[in-house]
């Protein structure tokens, strides 16, 4: 348990990081601070908030751990602003889709404005819902689910393994990549399934409005991430762009040859193909 | 309620018209004929089945309802076989997941081959699960489900209101549309979805098998349907190609101006996109 765990911005991740923390007992005393007055003023009502903090410095001040909620494009920068603040070997870490750049810039400017007392070590679990806001907050959200650390050379050892003790403790199951690795991965993973559940949605929208009354759970799951937050993703896809073009030109190779067969009547290829990614499907 | 129901070759679906016929009471006695004696002789123990018959032929007779729920590419070739031994004004229908080929064929033959007895009126519970085999059956599958009825010119109207009544009484939400009319739907609404969630798994199980570990619950919604038995898939892609290839160009339309806007970084225009597909997602 340590002492005052701080967390700046919350949305639905850190919402559920601080029922989570609460529940699990990971901190004595939890420190949220939001943009909005009025969010400031519901948060000090909740039973997992000790105190909201009126400014993103005053929440820091003698935090252990600070847990940067915000959208993608305004980590970075909460970080820098934080900086002058953090405690002595404090650790400053986010919930962010993305996490080349912000461990390059929150990386570097942590550990520049603190002077060296602190550092900054990136964080991304595998949590989201189509939901969004603190509101929708859930101690069991990050119950099993992957939670990226992703630690660069300037990382001090023991800070890498207190931001995984810290995801562990509240359920989720750490993975350690680079940064850049991480975009890799989650572009294929997260980015490029949300790009095909938004276009074909569009698509109907565009088309075919009306037939969305007759669908069955195959359309309903496939387009189920197709209902999340436009401007929450135009953030990680800003950020992530090259890796999210690359993971869709690999995918369109593979519906060209889908297409082809088709074309030719080829059905053999066809069901090879549905064959491998059945496999593939039931493993996970 | 009617005297028979006949159920021949029944998988997923066709056992779930066997159990909601059942706990409804929508026929006094229940006929199946399944291809293998063994699976004959596992139906006879049923509750929802009341005589299991040896051939398809002596299934249908005496039967005012005959469902036929094989694979798509065996449904016109059993109307024929059982059409000579159809009682006077039956009907004979379908769970195939495309109607076009199957209500010319076995319209066709089902009135030819009864001598103007019976006939064919095509059907379609969009009621499908990544489950097959009839033991998975449940009389719960129609609740609420779009079942399209697909009568033609060459049928009486109240052949066309039968089958209507047929799907309702089990819980399903009937929609009338002409048989090409339903391949067009279809194809956009569930075989390009299954298309998708086909394409991004055997992608990442190309490329990436092992990045499926990392999963959050967006692939995993977005490709729950790759999960589906190729072989069943391989027969609707055959008779239904031509719209599917139709609704996959669309669809790459729009994937391509996703991409082209990535490519210029113009994240309004993805941002659009997105917005576009969330609402039509939130009405679904």
């Amino acid at each position: 348990m340590i002492d005052r765990l701080a967390i700046l911005a919350p949305g639905l991740l850190g919402g559920s990081v601080a029922r989570a923390a609460r529940d699990y007992g990971f901190a004595r005393e939890i420190v949220i601070w939001a943009r909005r007055p009025e969010t400031r003023a519901s948060l000090a009502q909740q039973s997992w908030c000790d105190r909201s903090a009126d400014t993103p410095g005053s929440a820091v001040e003698g935090a252990t751990l600070v847990v940067i909620a915000s959208p993608v494009d305004s980590i970075a920068p909460l970080a820098a602003q934080v900086a002058p603040n953090l405690a002595d070997r404090a650790i400053v870490t986010d919930v962010g889709s993305v996490k080349a750049a912000i461990c390059r810039d929150a990386g570097d400017s942590v550990a520049r404005l603190s002077q060296g007392r602190a550092e900054f070590v990136g964080s991304h679990p595998m949590a989201g819902s189509e939901k969004t806001g603190w509101e929708n907050g859930s101690a069991a959200l990050f119950e099993s689910r992957t939670c990226f650390v992703t630690p660069t050379s300037g990382n001090r050892t023991d800070a890498a393994l207190a931001v995984e003790a810290f995801w562990s403790s509240l359920g989720g199951r750490t993975v350690r990549v680079a940064p850049d690795e991480h975009d890799r991965i989650v572009a294929h993973i997260s980015h490029l399934p949300q790009l095909l559940a938004s276009t074909l949605a569009a698509f109907l929208a565009r088309r075919h409005p009306e037939w969305g009354t007759y669908a069955g759970n195959g359309l309903r799951d496939t387009t189920r991430i197709a209902a999340s937050d436009p401007e929450l993703w135009r953030t990680i896809y800003t950020a992530n762009r090259t890796e999210v073009l690359s993971a869709l030109r690999g995918w369109r190779a593979e519906v060209a040859e889908a297409e082809r067969a088709l074309e030719a009547g080829d059905f053999n290829t066809v069901a090879a193909l549905m064959a491998r990614g059945r496999d593939f499907r039931k493993k996970l």
